[in-house]
């Protein structure tokens, strides 16, 4: 190992506070930062381009720590490298409150640039980060002015090369020659149930290889080797990088390097005693720092400085030079999609039946026509989901346009869209099938835990989907999506309910919002001044007194639910339809509203959607009735399937009959 | 092309009846099965073993349409070689009722495999149905008596080599080197979007050789080419193939053959009119058979029922030869787990504190000592999970132990269990944590829309598994797993409700079970006899009176309910709770065990979860209160979070104060 006295000391200043800290804490993971310290400490104190003290930098490169379980390296580096990250931060790890969880969570303050621990997770959303950076430079840089011009580096696992979501990333980066992309690959042959070989013998270099990717095999342990590497990876400007960096897991540890004990659990008291031998380390205290590696490390302050004092100086003399492009830039970062949304369309009746997945390409188009920070696209399903930008080019490998073709690979399309929003300059938003959104739901969670702003298309959002069937028809997902925290479910009744969901989405900046849109046509309801704001409106009502009855709908089925409407009121029955587009939104608001549409008293109350019924409960009680689909789909004209499974205005009426009847019993 | 006239002709018949189909239908996709057929009938007709007559012989070759929304052209041959799916079927495609739907639905009777159309589920369930064949035909194969030793096909497009999962059971495949695997891919390099090119530029070859597989690149509308491919992967026994097929979508089409608008449409009357001229064939009548066409596919009857004899004689011999064997095969058909049941381990408070985990690796291991048919794994979270078989080995590329290694590849796992599944025989598990069901969602939701006999055991069941933080945290799973139809959820709150849960997944054969199990300990409740059967259940009661309060709880929060209820009982409250490990169970008991356990007329109703509350309404009604859990968890000691995010005793008696306010009040 060619790694001086300095270096040595500054390695093993990681690899101990780590080991300390999961020792304190009494659970995390020791292994992943021995073994990967050496190679952590090569790219950040050798290439790591970053600013401890404005870890916000647009300029920065970015470093994802994809293994999220080695979270103790990443604290670590933050801390000694100067963030706002205290030793005493490192003492709380895992402890109520800290800012050192267990797994790294997003928080720019103190530069971790995102959330990780899903394994898979990092590795693909560095993939959507390339892609802004990419993106934003083509359309911003000019000749002598790189502003956007930054590497996106990373640490991976096993298990994040493992994971389905990686190679669907992997293929996608090398497809687009992302050259920004130099990840590490820590290969140390280790994961929870043994070696890996127990599971998985595969030739990593030839996949990488086979997917485009430019692909070394070095010695993880060595500095010099890492930092060679790296500097061919930064040579490589047309394919991403990977490094298989041969690692040992727990180094140091005379019992557990090499071995999966090292993986997860603390290393007991003797065994870091034992280690701390190992390496001449003292024993005494914990949490030591010599002060000849803190100022080695701390030498990325001065460094940061003047890094980001040059940005700067060439963004100052850009703004001159090009001041529009530094205007365009500017104003989004100050008043977001102000302007664009004053370009959402509306809606009327004479615009015949619309489906609200036909509306809302209308909408998004009107909106891309206004801004160029909203960007996206579909896994395979444009035509499909609408979600082309009519008047711009793909993003291909020579062209960073605005149409992304994801390729069949939803998974990737969720992490690739949260790296994308990690720019703060760039909104993005992906299409596909709503019964799809499975495939991406792990991707979905983190946009919803990191409080991204990012939108999914989901259309095709029922059985209203018709001969694709039981497969492709959504039945559970409204309701798994609704349970997401910080996740704003939007179905839409028509194409205005539509254009001001895309509004709220547009203005949502701390969480992502999904869309639930009709493949069919649906009329248009008379116009509602800012349907979806409040989450749930009255639609049509019993003419100012007292309801008698209350029919709660979202989406398609508003519209049946407005049938059943008519026939009770010809009857003389006191009936309200109440359109429902967002739960989320309408328990945001003030109980005196939620009482307004649904007062408390009136306990005869009927939901209709054509989806699981679980979550309706919360509005129709123990004594209302719920009309949904506790059963999967069937393929067949859609009509005919709404007619079966019980979505008409007779058995609506019939289920408002049997609600009613204690009225006339009592 | 080297396709004599009799091939020729049953390929255009396979073709045009798929092309008539979809017409009739005015939905569907003509272009797989027109570009398709010629391999298709190359596999059918020269390789396939199987009896048309009887679906179900268990000797037979597997043929999976991983790409389903080609459903046409597996009808087509089902019908055509005489499975009973009549010419009617075929023109009854896509309508209410008929085994015909537009994506392949399992269905043995007519000799449907699996279903399919998310993609890259065929693939990957595929693996599993070579690794039931596997570990069947080394359990039970004798010199002589190869009973198990079938092959499994499958064909795949462009979208199911792009998805995640795909790679992910492809890597498991070719780890375990599983040559019964012979794959044909479709590359016909049209996606929905457009090329191919657009988003999928890998060397597909090149990442399936790395992934250990053995990987031909034909002329798929050249039948000798296809055919002499599948000779060669038949050769090949110690690698799964991949025969790359370059095929034309809608072939013969003369404005679609290579185009997208083959795919996803009808081809419309004229474009039908011109590729039947294009290819000489009578435009009239629609669904035309050729009578020498037919004769060539019923060939498949005769060759069907020779085969299955051939394998009845041998089975009759082996059941001779090796009575002991063939006795454990027909017990299982006859009795399922009977007798494994019997040994599932009973609990008591003197056991102390049992993580439901590891109660579930007790029973697991006691049910495994003594049935063959269970077998399992986890994702690589072994240790974790509870799942391993401690008597048995591992499942290896050498030898088929019960204890399948999936790596960190949950999605794959997810697809294996329901291919292992199919066969009939075996009961498949697969751990991991709670929170990543997500990444295996599509297969689980396949698992249950199949009725498929497969357990999950998910283990770190809420915040209770403490530092790992809100990454590693499930909030939202158990309600977005209750959601999925034919799914049951189990939560035990002790060793013996998870007892109980192994034994009833053990029973419940039209269906996948999930687990949710703690990693902390949890006290033994006083032992109830059957307490997950009826799905809830009275565990604490006001002696003899109507409860004045109920409180409602699963898993690990049935304690801190019994703390609250004793406190409110030493208050002379009126109290019950009410442990309810399934609320589908619950569902599906009559009305009046329902108002039993929750008495309709008793409104002061609490639940209390460490999970999202959606869902709950449906039992505290619009009166009640749900705690849960409506944010993203914490990273902390497991204890610390509970109280903090109001799991205790004190916050449940404070609510069930509020409730009861309004008694004091009257």
């Amino acid at each position: 190992m060619a790694t001086n006295k300095l270096d040595e000391l500054s390695i093993n200043t990681i690899r101990f506070l780590a080991v300390d800290g999961v020792e304190k804490a009494k659970s995390g993971h020791p292994g992943m930062p021995m073994g990967d310290a050496a190679m952590a400490y090569a790219l950040w104190s050798k290439h790591l381009r970053h600013n401890p003290k404005n870890p916000k930098w647009p300029g920065r490169d970015r470093f994802v720590l994809s293994a999220g379980h080695g979270s103790m390296l990443l604290y670590s580096l933050l801390h000694l490298t100067g963030y706002d990250l205290t030793l005493d931060d490192l003492k709380n790890f895992r402890q109520w409150g800290a800012r050192t969880p267990g797994h790294p969570e997003y928080d720019l303050d103190c530069g971790i640039e995102m959330t990780t621990g899903p394994l898979g997770q990092g590795f693909a959303t560095g993939v959507g980060m390339a892609m802004a950076e990419r993106y934003l430079g083509e359309r911003y840089n000019r000749d002598g002015y790189s502003i956007f011009d930054y590497n996106i580096y990373a640490i991976a696992g096993d298990g994040d090369i493992m994971e389905g979501v990686t190679n669907e990333a992997a293929s996608m980066a090398g497809h687009l020659g992302l050259g920004q992309l130099i990840y590490l690959y820590s290969d140390n042959k280790i994961t929870i149930e043994g070696s890996t070989d127990i599971a998985f013998t595969e030739d990593v270099k030839g996949r990488f290889d086979a997917m485009g990717w430019h692909v070394q095999k070095i010695d993880g342990m060595d500095i010099e080797a890492v930092s060679s590497a790296i500097d061919a990876a930064k040579a490589e400007t047309g394919r991403p990088s990977l490094i298989i960096a041969r690692t040992n897991i727990g180094f140091g540890s005379p019992a557990k390097q090499d071995d999966c004990g090292a993986h997860g659990s603390p290393l007991g008291p003797d065994e870091v005693m034992a280690a701390k031998n190992n390496l001449g380390w003292p024993t005494e205290p914990t949490f030591h720092i010599p002060d000849e590696a803190l100022a080695n490390f701390r030498g990325a302050v001065d460094r940061g400085a003047e890094l980001e004092k040059d940005w700067k100086d060439k963004f100052e003399a850009y703004s001159k030079a090009h001041p529009e492009q530094a205007a365009e830039l500017k104003d989004f970062e100050a008043q977001g999609f102000v302007g664009a949304i004053g370009a959402i369309p509306a809606f009327t009746p004479e615009d015949g039946k619309v489906a609200t997945r036909v509306a809302s390409g209308k909408v998004l188009n009107a909106i891309a026509a206004n801004t160029p920070f909203l960007i996206g696209g579909s896994a395979d399903l444009g035509p499909s989901n609408n979600t082309a930008i009519k008047a711009e080019g793909s993003f291909t490998r020579d062209e960073a346009g605005r149409n992304i073709h994801f390729g069949v690979r939803e998974h990737a399309m969720g992490s690739v869209l949260n790296g994308m929003a990690l720019s703060g300059l760039l909104v993005p938003y992906g299409g596909t099938f709503l019964v799809f959104s499975d495939y991406m739901k792990p991707a979905v969670r983190l946009a919803a835990l990191m409080g991204l702003q990012v939108v999914y298309v989901f259309t095709h959002d029922s059985i209203g989907l018709g001969e694709d069937g039981p497969t492709h028809q959504p039945i559970e997902h409204l309701a798994a999506l609704r349970s997401i925290p910080n996740l704003t479910v939007i179905r839409p009744a028509d194409a205005n309910e539509t254009a001001n969901a895309w509004r709220l989405a547009l203005t949502r900046t701390d969480g992502p919002v999904a869309l639930a849109l009709t493949r069919q046509g649906l009329p248009i309801l008379e116009s509602k001044e800012e349907t979806v704001d409040r989450g749930a409106y009255i639609l049509a009502d019993s003419e100012g007194q007292t309801p008698e009855i209350i029919i709660i709908a979202t989406g398609s089925e508003v519209h049946v639910a407005l049938e059943a409407y008519k026939v009770l009121t010809d009857d003389g029955v006191k009936a309200r339809v109440v359109s429902m587009p967002s739960s989320e939104i309408f328990e945001e608001q003030d109980e005196e509203y939620r009482n307004e549409v649904l007062p408390p008293d009136v306990r005869r109350r009927i939901s209709v959607e054509a989806a699981s019924t679980l979550g309706w409960g919360r509005y129709v009680g123990l004594d209302g009735i719920s009309i949904g689909l506790d059963r999967f789909g069937e393929s067949a004209p859609a009509g005919t399937i709404f007619k079966e499974l019980g979505f008409t205005k007779e058995n609506i009426v019939g289920k408002a009959r049997t609600l009613l009847g204690d009225k006339i019993n009592k």
